[in-house]
């Protein structure tokens, strides 16, 4: 019988077309480089499922992927080979063996994403690639307001690009915009996501909370049925990070 | 007359391929980046001069130009001008100008490095371009013995690659190893330092503290009339950072 294993690991987004893998398999992806891996090490192709899709050059501090294999590796040193095996944009944090019923895709309860902006003049050129530096000055208290009404259970069609499922009702638990050292941070927590969802989430607040508007405007859009029906742009991919997944 | 201009700033080298142009200039250097821009602003042909001529891939935490022309310039509006024409991979720290005797490359009495290694397991994949991992296990205690041994004035030739300078001569002043978080800290300050000097010391005294060999191989190496004499390795260039210039 075939035994399910999970692996928790990391990855800088910055040379990655994305967490999956495309038509085009020329394309670097994670998926690709961790089934090249995992299929060498299980000597059987491996075809893997992630807790979050993330977009090219989006980042991940905590991802959860799932397998399935007849094979039996002694998980420390299945955890030592892939790190070795990989390239050092992938970090295998840990690898266990799961009950038959889990899966990275289907189990999670709560997914949490971090998007980090740089808020310094001049801003560090270490982090063009990790962090958004915001062109224009804005409201932390504004940009709270407008992130909490998105809270709840709503149809988020009008936050969303292309949506792959028909079904685009989803429901954000938590949201938390807050300042330390040269950086504001903006947690936001939730069931599941859409297709850049959390990008166009951070682009509309943000907007909002710059030009001061009304974040009474989220729940307007909210009742919106089309991405083009909200006229805000969606934040870049670099400042945004995978950051929690819970069972 | 001309007038000196100072401009201090730090720049990430992952995709420069160093500081200094070369002959051939369709290749990227932090030089030609800002020669490019300043000669937009100055409207004549500007040529700068570095406190510290970095290789491909090292950084700057705290670089120093200098360069002349006769125009003048707000030098508040300038440094935000060339932080809106400059690549996010270099920022300006601050513009200023200096006394006709000022030169960043002749002027400087001091110059430190900072080398950063990564020491946790598993590493963080988003420091790939930015420490470096070091493979195998050293005792910190011996590095710092040997990093001693290498402080007054010596001749580095054994720790340099292709002189460009028939004195190769050098003073180093403080040498240091430190832990801190996840980090090993590599700091050296002297007046000047050689191609490649850094990287061949950090090398050097990586071996002498991993293989368990005495320090004092080091007031050997310093004998030495080349750098084919030096067993040792030279260092990543990601883990090193230009880190201050004292005048």
């Amino acid at each position: 019988m075939k035994k399910v294993f999970r692996i928790d690991l990391s990855y800088d987004g910055t040379n990655f077309l994305g967490f999956q893998s495309q038509k085009d398999d020329t394309k670097r992806t994670v998926q690709l480089e961790l089934e090249k891996a995992l299929s060498l090490l299980f000597k059987e192709p491996i075809t893997i499922f992630a807790a979050g899709r993330t977009d090219t050059k989006v980042h991940a501090m905590h991802q959860v992927i799932s397998f399935k294999s007849a094979l039996t590796i002694p998980l420390e040193g299945l955890k030592k080979a892939l790190n070795s095996l990989l390239p050092k944009d992938i970090r295998i944090l840990s690898v266990s063996q799961e009950s038959p019923s889990f899966h990275a895709r289907f189990s999670p309860k709560k997914r949490a994403y971090l998007y980090i902006l740089q808020s310094s003049t001049p801003c560090f050129p270490f982090e063009a690639n990790y962090s958004w530096e915001v062109p224009f000055y804005f409201s932390l208290k504004k940009l709270n307001q407008a992130l909490r009404y998105l809270r709840g259970t709503h149809n988020f069609i009008a936050f969303c690009e292309k949506p792959s499922t028909e079904n685009t009702i989803r429901t954000i638990y938590k949201t938390k915009a807050y300042k330390k050292g040269d950086h504001i941070y903006i947690y936001i927590e939730g069931n599941a996501f859409l297709r850049r969802m959390i990008r166009i989430i951070v682009g509309s607040c943000l907007q909002i909370a710059a030009k001061n508007l009304s974040p009474k405007m989220i729940q307007e859009l909210l009742t919106k049925k089309h991405r083009r029906e909200n006229p805000f742009p969606t934040a870049p991919p670099q400042g945004l990070y995978f950051y929690r997944v819970t069972f």
